[in-house]
């Protein structure tokens, strides 16, 4: 659709491109909020575009949260939102389990109490979360104590990620039948000031190097957070744009799943780096469009009609 | 030296290939003991060697035990050893981080006890050892207090690893002039019965994936316990053989050195993998020799005159 890539969106460019779009899949952290602040106007923006009887989706990598958790932090910050709106990692992944995999049997969950919740709500069993102290020497690990009834291996954020839990993990990989998925590969957390810490993506490493294995991925860039909301709610690709601050993940994604794509520069990627993967031909994560902010896009979505 | 490669040593061959040899290093586990238990004729094999005047160095990618503790466990299972015959990757690295790296400050240390030690005897300080209970939010993780004398992390054999340790090491690696050494990258220790617990490997990956630097390696297959064993004891390479059971680290070193290799088939590595990597070219991890056993070696040595 877009005749060069990375344009900046501004004045009657945004206006037309407002009016071709009809439904609106937001990234959220780096878009929509930084930590636990909302970005100037996106709250704004968002409840315009539904206003204007856009309808908008949330797909986010982190695993962390619930879809009811996640619906109550964006209320929190004044965006209109209801769980069903809200496509995570946590939930996509107990969606892939159910009804892609339809695993019969127990999960083995590295991962939080979000992931477990949706587990626990998508009817799959699953044991792991929770602190896993490391006890024993080497002849223990390699023997250590196996749930027969375990058909796959989740690996999601777990803050109480040890190296009993990457043994656990790999007990149950070594025999091939058993499934292996990760809610997403991210390297870091970006937190406020440039600050980080590590991200799903180092665990999912360690299993993938001791399980001589490599997860299937729920989270972007692989089209299956895009493909759930495609399944639960139906859209028109042509009229569709994927809003993120990433360019391997959200844009890569949208590229993927032949959308359109905006990046916005209130998060982790620059412009400076769209423009070199377009140097280097890497235009699948290059933006169709670009803003400083999501909410630049509020002047001209006013100007539209009701 | 070897007219063809992946030859087996029986009868005059081993005569002519013993005589030929003045130094003989040994890879450890799967060659001359597995788990708690010396290969069969293994000692003997070593004694007699030393007894012909052969010089012999073991050579480790192990990180949990020190030169002592090496040497302490190989006579009690019959091999004549010294301390300083010993070329571990707990030793290697803090000579590596002394002599070579010449590290002015402190080591956060991901690793055990023998790592810890080797660093103490070496002079160099050095924190992080032990368990590290994980605690707090990613705001308290972000913002986790720093040593600023350090200067290099370590990342060794850990079973106190966890989230809090790789993102310790995260907050120090981001420092670009922090230095990042791992002592091996093996993906697994192997046991008894096929069995297997994560390596270091998987510690490694995880830190260098939230890092987004790749370590600087110790172990097997760089050549640098090679290179300790050169500079502390002199060794003629066209008379120096490596004898290991993994292709990938123990003959891939000795390809990369330029010495003669010998598989033996006691431990990791089959002659079948042998021979897919000889027909797909990787003859950098192709054996010159191989043996079912070290112990196989033994008649053609004992003809040998003293």
């Amino acid at each position: 659709m877009a005749a060069s890539k990375c344009t900046r969106l501004t004045g009657e460019l945004s206006r037309r491109f407002l009016t071709s779009v009809d439904t609106v899949l937001f990234d959220c952290d780096g878009v929509l909020w930084r930590g636990d602040e909302a970005v100037t106007g996106a709250p704004e923006l968002v409840n315009e575009l539904k206003l204007k009887g856009k309808r908008v989706f949330y797909l986010t990598n982190n695993s962390t949260k619930t879809r009811d958790m996640y619906a109550e932090k964006l209320r929190r910050l004044g965006f209109r939102a209801e769980p069903g709106e809200v496509f995570g990692t946590a939930y996509c992944t107990a969606v892939y389990l159910r009804d892609t995999a339809r695993l019969q049997g127990k999960v083995y969950l590295i991962g939080g109490q979000a992931l477990s919740r949706e587990l626990e709500e998508a009817g799959i069993p699953h044991l792991g979360s929770g602190p896993d102290p490391v006890t024993g020497g080497f002849k223990d690990w390699a023997g250590v104590g196996k749930d027969p009834d375990v058909r796959a291996v989740v690996v999601g954020f777990d803050e109480h990620f040890n190296y009993m839990k990457l043994n656990r993990a790999l007990q149950y990989l070594q025999d091939p039948a058993c499934l292996f998925i990760a809610t997403n590969t991210d390297t870091r957390l970006p937190l406020e000031g440039g600050r980080a810490v590590p991200g799903t993506g180092c665990l999912v490493r360690a299993v993938e190097t001791t399980a001589h294995r490599q997860a299937q991925v729920i989270g972007k860039p692989t089209p299956f957070l895009y493909n759930c909301v495609v399944k639960e709610c139906g859209l028109e690709p042509s009229r569709t744009v994927m809003v993120g601050d990433r360019l391997d993940t959200d844009i890569q994604m949208g590229s993927t799943c032949g959308i359109r794509t905006l990046l916005t520069l209130t998060g982790f990627s620059s412009l400076e780096d769209a423009k070199s993967f377009q140097d280097s031909g890497s235009l699948s994560m290059v933006p169709d469009y670009y803003v400083d902010s999501v909410a630049d896009l509020l002047p001209a979505l006013r100007e539209l009609p009701q």
